[in-house]
């Protein structure tokens, strides 16, 4: 199953199932809440209106998340290649939800940013409410998979020891183009994530080489929190970044960022100054 | 003008307005959806029903924040007794809000955590839409003020750079009593903070030492994202948490927190293992 969110020319959005390139509406504001109704045993009913993809604007997958909650450092490549030890918890930062923008929306970076990276991720939204999970209670957690760009300002998180700042730029994190279910990706146990910039490839790894798996993270944050359906989480991001090139390379005005998971699906985001 | 949110027996909460002992049901789940509310000129009727304050159960001031900003390192002694350098900007990071507790609810210590530590803070509610705000309109945007503790899993904070776990334990950050307008305490220039672990007073400051002032706080954060009615801020603790004790000190069963700030009120929360 695949499902997304359409944005209509009002503003106004509603969940969607996809099937091939059908958009199939449903009676439900977006896919967070299609999943809030579906976890007390609510199924959306179809609307009766059905769009084509290339008749469809796309917000994100996910619109009002209780909980956006990102990963640090979660590729062992990437976490080996920076010379740093393996680490024995998962580094956890949160976003708000007005940093997250449609699968074709444009990233809008600030007027004097001049430090803005990219970061592919793989992303996931938690299913039904969730708290001490086992491992099986962990993987039954997660309802779908789905795509983001961890968009940060370099300069401003790291104007301070905690990097909420360069995290949460209004209108900067694209999620999406769809959430498909554990099913369809294997749980995500073994794909490629890939960002390009202007086409050209700047980071390309594999989900298996993630060192905290989804259930990993899952168990980990329902620990100390419960987790509800609609919840957001992303999972890290692998080698690639524009801070780490040597120069350094940020985004630019006119720059087109693409963000893809393999068998999920791609973003495209134009960056424009604001 | 004073404000608070009742919880009835059955869970369900109401705004009210405080004048004396007296509650005045108002037609809104919370006080931040009356501050919603009333931001597009919407302002909530009286229900009919009043509490006298011996008969209420109060819920967290605001129940469903859409964020919830926290600063760290802010009271200017405490920075310099630490050894540190001013900052030249504000320390954030975020809470969720199932954090959250009310005034006299107990502040649940999860059965493996032997670190939990207090952190009294002054907290204030965001009025009204602002983005880019100048001083003016951020001393405007404050609804009103309030009385937080942020208490703190310290080993659990400092597990990885990011103190996102450590800051976010279920059911344990009181706020309230009531939020209180700006002109009841002159924006809150210069309040006495203070906190008590069973009677023994172990944080005492003033919030004129404040580093970062709330309309400072307020200014910085609306440069990279927007701040939203019902919005919660914590200003910060001062010096006098247990874990920078000799030896440290933390929270146990049976302890019991009592927080203030001056003019506004008191928070007083049993700890309860579970």
């Amino acid at each position: 199953m695949r499902w997304a969110t359409v944005r209509h020319p009002d503003g106004s959005t509603n969940a969607a199932r996809v099937e091939a390139d059908s958009y199939i509406e449903l009676a439900a504001p977006d896919v967070g809440e299609l999943i809030r109704q579906s976890a007390v045993g609510n199924d959306a009913a179809e609307t009766g209106r059905t769009f084509s993809s290339g008749d469809v604007a796309l917000a994100p997958v996910v619109v009002t998340p209780g909980k956006i909650i990102c990963v640090g450092r979660n590729y062992m490549s990437h976490i080996r290649e920076l010379g740093r030890e393996l680490p024995d918890y998962p580094t956890l930062f949160a976003k708000f939800t007005s940093t997250l923008i449609g699968a074709e929306d444009v990233i809008e970076l600030p007027a004097d940013a001049t430090t803005v990276d990219w970061e592919a991720e793989l992303a996931f939204v938690i299913g039904r409410p969730t708290r001490h999970a086992s491992p099986p209670e962990a993987r039954d957690a997660i309802a779908g998979y789905t795509v983001a760009n961890d968009v940060t300002e370099r300069t401003w998180q790291f104007r301070t020891a905690q990097w909420l700042a360069g995290k949460n730029l209004e209108a900067s994190t694209p999620v999406g183009p769809t959430l498909v279910s554990p099913d369809v990706v294997d749980h995500a146990e073994d794909l490629e994530v890939r960002c390009l910039v202007d086409d050209i490839e700047m980071q390309s790894a594999r989900t298996s080489d993630l060192l905290f798996k989804p259930t990993d993270i899952v168990q980990y944050i329902s620990e100390f929190i419960s987790l509800d359906p609609g919840d957001l989480i992303l999972s890290g991001t692998p080698g690639g970044v524009g801070h780490a090139m040597d120069p350094p390379q940020y985004l630019n005005e006119g720059n087109v960022v693409r963000t893809s998971v393999e068998g999920i699906g791609e973003l495209v985001n134009p960056c424009r100054k604001h």
